[in-house]
């Protein structure tokens, strides 16, 4: 049986050689069983072009290997060498406003240059060839965080390339011309050579200029990624990952990275300054299986404060291991932190370590010790699903169709109704899928759509087909009302919709900033309120559930409902609140579904089943019990025969009887 | 007798033919008389360089011109093509930090450079042949919103046509350099040939320099225009305009573009998240009337929400009706909208339109109908003007020489005064024009000067000349401080008033953000305050009206009065509050001037009188009843002989029985 | 003996000649006797490459001489003339962003181009040749404020420049590579011409990197200088200085200018928004002392408001007097102002002068001609130092580390934690000097180390030493936590101070922003709270002298002390309050070092003794007396037998009778 992967990055680089040893020491002291190698190296295993300095990764690997520990090996094209930035100025990434990036960091160079590219091929080539077929190597780990600081590069040469991937997307330019709208403004054009990079401008780009130039830049990553793939293929059988960086990476479309992938793994970091870490984690890990389509692994995480954030506040004690344990329980084979030892120059000195600055008289230490060894109690796992009856529906590309210039709020922001639905769940112990709403949804008894702004015609079928065979969708406000291109569905505001709920949308009332709209209705959304948004809703088969009762839209319909076919459809034209709002309206739609959710689970008490185990953490600082429960403690043995006692801020993991 | 234009921006470029009847007959039913064709469609009528299709205009216009809709034609050099901005990339905009303004949108070319002027001046060329004495062609609509988005380009063409701009003005290069005060830190120039645009720079960039510029970039756009309207003039007798935007374009100054166009007409939108839309409509109107010297046209509002804004708010029921007639009331002769039919693709889709996506069944398109079937009853206004017996001062220049850096303190804004003294004058029911300082007040019992800042010798001599005739003038502080170059007047500050204001300022004493000054008096004034503003006052000639009672300069004046001639000079040396100050001020100046208010007017009705006919708009949510009017009403013909009902959020039009 | 010098920037260029005559019978009215000469008049008496007009200047200083006034003159090379700026764009600085800089302004050319360079050259050989030897030039002023606005410039000159200045400091680039860190992400560099400047690059920037620019910068302007000083050295005895902005300029390290000029002289202006200006101010002037390591003159500082802030809030009445005797209480020797005469064009014509606008009738006119008189009876203490028992430690290199990006927390600033303690110190009627971590220490009873991220082993041993040899020494958290590279000292953070301090810290733990931690003592800290940080402090010989009551390290030590040899050292590892923490813990270590308070002092007298000299200052609005005190008045010859009253807002200097 397979175990849970456990490491971190290791940059032996930056150490003295004597140091090695002692890291593998603790690294088995602490079970770690695999290491991330090499990722930034290229300066020094190349420390001129076509010359090659194998020393010190030849021992590394070989010391490694001679304690069992894996390897997962980098290439080390996101921190391009000073010798090629010095002597090819041409690939430096240039940024929306026209700025060249210098040198002193890593990435700033531009995916589509001839130049870097022909660097990569031939630095992953002396990798693949020379390691290749070494036993240590476990993995490959391709470049790092492709899409981090400035996904997107202006230069002339990504200007080229772009317009070479339009011309393969669309064969002629007149579909380029229909699909872009050109006629708005004038922007036709007579050959693909005419079209620029969406630089910086007067306000009112074309939206459907900019959505493509999306879509390419994601495209010019993968093919960065496609080259060194390929090459590797031919020395190595060992699967390749690159990390994603699920659900911080606005710009990577990681649904199309998925197919080139054979290990899904993400960085995952929290946002130290918000609350409700565990809510943010949750979901960053069922989207990552979403995009996995199955187990995957977190290539990094902290073991406690990064440095990168304004106020980078530290891990509270036990919250590694929360942390740590949901990712297992939502999916992860793996768990891998940046980085094995803190570093004592660079800008990252301040980030937690796996072994902290001070050494092995910490806190953080003992806590990954421990966790090391926990996590041998758990290869059960490894390998199996999560299974989930609801759905959320997630789209990068509505994503950013969204979030585009002149829209009719800025208040319209896609994490911001995700989050707000994916917590509403989370709180009522709801485990949750994600899917693209093209995806096949047959097998949940809920779907929720909290922000498909761009809706493609299929996907609204989809969704059609989903309701008539008995589905329940729950839609929000300002879904399905563009297509792939950004053009407005033909007809009223989400006619692409009308048929599934019921209605239409004669024009859009956002409102003040601030501003709280009260809703009527004679059930449990009485006394719920809406943000952001309101809209005049033309009923044409819907009822509505609950009204406006202030606001623009006084009178009018706020929630509604539409039995279609075996399923119904709803629908909000606001933001509701979450107390009363969501939580009502979640809830009979759950209902209505048939969804069970778990009884007796206290508030802020995590329980998530997968494969054959229950983890069960508790976020709060209360010691909670769990009187419905039984089974044994997959960690320490102990039978639990009436109930399950979750210590404050604990984790306890439960092995079932019939597993 | 000539009717209200009313219409809208057509762009049936972005429709199949087969819309083109349906339009058609939907303006017919509208009442649509005149449309603007043309005005972004260079890229589809001239789709490669010196290649022409006519074949969609052509058609337009024969069917436009056979239901008896005119063309107001659209020259559509706003939007310079793509084969154009690919083919010339020199011809970019380059903005104050240095950036080219990439395509993708419209505008963000360089007005001074001679392939951009050349290509303007072919395609103009070419429409005006081809439609100059079109019998349809009413009109002719030059460029688009000259000095929207980026007014000034830093380019190497701009500075060059800068220093020809300069050699002009200036003849030898020592007036430049006395005017500019170049031996301040030794800024001097031995020729002309060494001026450079005034690009980012460290702070302190001489203010002289930053005013030319300003004047330079509106004269580069008029130059723009000028070029165009006199190919024009060779080919067509019908009457040019551009579209202005008073009051919002800061950058261009339209009392110098007056001059060249033969129809004013202005682009008015609310700013949604604002509050006490009404008042800012009714400057802008007031303003427009003022740089036509007489009727005008709206050539772009909208009838609901825009799409450019943080938050469009849409308007709300029988917004768009009163906004109309207010425009009417204060001297339009022309209504147009953006846009005829809203656009499914491209940055503006979210704008409203004439016609929604929603179709005809819906308010917005039952309101464009019932305007248009009332804007024909109202034909009796066309070409009549609106009196007023109060001026407001108006200087493009003033606002921007205020704004310039480095000034005392950021809280003086140019539009910030003039808002609050027109909004106090909006609320006391006066009607009033705009005047530029230095023209003929002679016809105005009082002059209202909020912010003249800059105020030129000359326009000091015509302030004292108008007070000494018997004017009453009320005078803001921080004004009379610089001449025309921003340099100030010699000596004390104010001194180019002193002896109209009767005082000096010794030191200037603008507070902290936040303060509040009170102010003591033995009138009305007791209980006003101040804010923003504090200013050490020696009299000379003046009298104390108010004192301040604390700040930095407690016990001194406040508010100054001093009669010079037949008439009489106020002065306030803070930004008085709006419930006292404002009001108690300028009811002491109107009393004074004998300025007559309508009596009877409750709080929130608009009435203003236009010609024959009285608008009469309520802006508040209940009914309200004027009992001093009598008249009929013009759209229902109903006679009202004891006082006129305004029901709540509607607008009453009243013919007067002498007219 | 000596007198104070007094005058201010005189810039006659901007005048006709028959003002300057005016104007050197009224700096004789006011009592001045220095001007500051030719700043920015380069353009004046070059008016064209190598062509030369020295008849203003010749004139001025001649009628100058003839008043007995003498000169201060300047080199103009603050100011480059058009005709360079236009021949040679070349020399433009280029900001981190990559722009240019334009003309229009000052400044914003590059400190290291050879072209610009020789053009100083140039210019400072004619001046030095012309006048090197007249007799009313007593001093000669250096370029102006060197570091102003973009301190550092990123064209390629600059970067060729930098790469000179590793060689010169590295020798070997492994010795870069070491000290660097660039194993890190692999910036290894082979070679030294393949540094690059660190301008604009994706987040993450070698530290190490950005810090040798710090210095390189600073040193690249002290290269001008130096080019400059010595071409003067040719032709002339009299001292040279260069204006400093102490402590407002962070780019420049004056500790390392400070051994290039003969005089320190100092630019100071109040922060016009902020509260209790008297404590900056006096912060500035002992700031300045140690530079200079005794008297100094303040060259700029404003007789009432400036122009270049948001708001310029003018001086309050009595504020410039009580300005310029705080400076002459801690050091200054001289009293020049910005500007002699206000400007009546230009960027600062809103700046206060010693001539207003409004004349000599005017409250500063008189105030600046009463403050000229009292100089003169002060005269005894030029030359005079001050005395302090107290040090608080200042290092420009730490404050450049301490604000780098990627900290762990955005709330840790340099000048917020000395500014902090020092303002304890101030009201607490201590005065104190500052010192640099390297300097000897010997001297001081108590010195305070508010922050002091980067630590030298160098300055920690002497740290060590100052402790042991029975100094008391308190330090505040994040200090010795990086070395001169930005390397955190090997092992466990602020092991550098270990020894001293009796402890290491395990983690960090800054807080949320507003977060207020509770502290708990047996002592005079209960009570206290902190802000900002909280750490996991581990003690090792330390004793807790209060603890935190809550938050990430509640339980553990909040404020240690340790007994070491003879002396003692305290630790606090948060940002104690003002009015509990800071007081109570720095009245705990005075106490215990035995540095004497005066007694009976008022809140908001300022109690400064200077030589023979002791100067009362009232800060407050009510008439204060101070009982114990005896002596003098050296201005009006009163004798005080019975305390001395010192009357609101007013200044008391009292001769003492042993001196």
């Amino acid at each position: 049986m397979q175990t849970i992967r456990y490491g971190g990055d290791y940059n032996p680089e930056q150490w003295p050689e004597e140091i090695w040893h002692e890291d593998v020491r603790l690294m088995r002291e602490a079970g770690v069983n695999l290491v991330s190698l090499g990722i930034f190296n290229w300066g020094i295993i190349e420390p001129a072009p076509g010359e090659y300095d194998w020393t010190g990764l030849d021992k590394v690997i070989e010391l490694l290997h001679d304690n069992g520990i894996g390897v997962d090996l980098g290439t080390p094209t996101s921190a391009p060498p000073s010798w090629l930035r010095r002597a090819h100025p041409e690939i430096r990434l240039v940024d929306f406003e026209g700025r060249a990036m210098a040198s002193g960091s890593r990435h700033g160079v531009c995916p589509s240059h001839p130049v870097y590219n022909d660097a990569c091929a031939s630095i992953v080539e002396q990798l693949a060839a020379r390691y290749g077929e070494h036993p240590a190597v476990q993995m490959w780990h391709l470049h790092n965080e492709y899409g981090w600081a400035n996904a997107q590069c202006y230069c002339d040469e990504s200007a080229a390339h772009f317009r070479r991937w339009l011309a393969d997307k669309y064969g002629d330019v007149d579909a380029l011309n229909e699909a872009w709208g050109t006629a708005f403004w004038g922007l036709t054009y007579r050959d693909f050579d005419q079209v620029e990079a969406p630089a910086i401008a007067p306000p009112g780009v074309n939206p459907a200029l900019r959505l493509d130039w999306m879509r390419f830049s994601n495209d010019a990553h993968i093919a960065n990624y496609r080259l060194q793939r390929e090459i590797i293929a031919q020395h190595s059988e060992a699967p390749a990952t690159t990390n994603f960086m699920v659900p911080n990476c606005k710009d990577m479309d990681y649904f199309r990275w998925a197919e080139h992938v054979d290990v899904v793994s993400n960085n995952h970091y929290l946002v130290a300054e918000r609350e409700e870490h565990e809510i943010e984690l949750a979901m960053s890990a069922d989207l990552t299986r979403a995009v996995a389509g199955g187990p995957w692994m977190i290539m990094e995480h902290s073991t406690s404060a990064v440095n990168w954030q304004p106020r980078n506040i530290a891990k509270t004690p036990g919250e590694l291991r929360r942390n740590s344990l949901a990712h297992v329980a939502r999916g992860a084979d793996g768990l891998m932190f940046f980085q094995w030892r803190a570093s004592r120059a660079g800008s990252e000195k301040f980030h937690s370590a796996m072994l902290p600055h001070g050494g092995t008289d910490t806190e953080v230490w003992r806590d990954v010790v421990k966790l090391g060894n926990d996590l041998k109690q758990l290869s059960a796992v490894v390998g199996s699903d999560v299974t989930a009856e609801v759905s959320v529906l997630w789209d990068w590309e509505s994503w950013w169709a969204l979030e585009l210039e002149w829209r009719p709020s800025v208040d319209l922001e896609f994490r911001e109704r995700v989050e707000a639905y994916y917590g509403s769940l989370w709180k009522q112990h709801v485990t949750v899928d994600f899917a693209h709403p093209e995806a096949d949804l047959g097998r949940y008894k809920a779907v929720i759509a909290p922000s498909s702004y761009l809706l493609t015609a299929a996907a609204a079928k989809n969704l059609r087909g989903y309701v008539e065979g008995g589905g329940h969708l729950l839609v929000s406000y300002f879904s399905g009302v563009v297509d792939e291109h950004d053009t407005v569905h033909p007809g009223a505001h989400a006619s692409v919709l009308r048929e599934t709920l019921g209605l239409w949308v004669e024009e859009f009332h956002p409102v003040h900033e601030g501003t709280r709209l009260a809703l009527t209705s004679g059930g449990p959304l009485d006394g719920a309120s809406g943000r952001i948004w309101s809209e005049h809703v033309r009923l044409d088969g819907a009822e509505a559930v609950a009204a406006f009762a202030d606001g623009p839209d006084a009178g009018r319909p706020a929630v509604t409902k539409h039995r279609v076919g075996g399923g119904t459809a709803w629908y909000t034209a606001t933001a509701l609140d979450d107390a009363t709002g969501l939580r009502e309206l979640l809830a009979e739609v759950l209902d209505a579904a048939g969804v069970e959710r778990p009884q007796g689970l206290p508030d802020g008490l995590e329980a998530v089943r997968r494969g054959p185990l229950s983890f069960l953490i508790n976020h709060t600082g209360q010691d909670l019990h769990v009187p419905e429960l039984r089974g044994t403690d997959a960690l320490t043995g102990a039978a639990y025969a009436d109930g399950v006692p979750v210590l404050a801020g604990e984790v306890v993991v439960l092995a079932h009887a019939g597993n």
